[in-house]
């Protein structure tokens, strides 16, 4: 039970698209990652997923519009809705999610992450 | 469905206190509060309760110990933990929580806060 500071978390891990555990709230996960380059489409059947920008500039897609995220600017993809996140330059993310949220969505790929690791 | 920008949020009200709703994740409701002074003791029977310090600087105080958050820090007050919010200057605060929670906790006293609005 200790606080947690983001910018420190941050400093722990260099890969990309490969979320961290970092706190658990009831039933939701807080988690961080770092994004580049373009992810895939997918959606979570069940899941509302929040992308919150802690550092840099995300593009969220949708299959209706574009979402520019700046920091400290959130969005919440709703479940059900396919979204694909891209990043031209590294973006620090932080998210809320249920603990059942698979990174990929409904569908197991190469880029699929289990088992993450708390920090 | 639109993206969220704390600081702009922010902007929106200015009494202490008194949490607005700024999104929804699943069960858990994102909420923005600005604090001044002290709360009162309290705690959640069945939910955990995430500060997330945008700005400012909080004491969170427990039983057993006091935690001083800064921005970019953040505190998950586990159910059945006694806590009591003390902010010398105003903070503003992200809370991550159960919709079904209260935020004087198990009592109702005149600091209570139902039918939170959404910003």
């Amino acid at each position: 039970m200790d606080k947690v500071n983001v910018t420190e978390k941050f400093k722990l891990f260099n890969e990309h698209w490969s979320p961290k555990i970092v706190g658990e709230v009831n039933d939701a996960h807080i988690k961080l990652a770092k994004l580049k380059g373009e992810f895939e489409w997918h959606y979570h059947e069940k899941e509302d997923e929040m992308f919150f920008v802690i550092k840099g500039r995300l593009l969220l897609r949708l299959r209706d519009k574009d979402i520019w995220l700046e920091e400290g600017e959130f969005f919440i993809v709703p479940r059900g809705v396919e979204h694909l996140p891209i990043a031209k330059e590294e973006v620090h993310v932080l998210f809320v999610e249920p603990k059942t949220t698979l990174n990929t969505g409904t569908e197991i790929t190469e880029r699929t992450v289990t088992d993450l690791p708390t920090l």
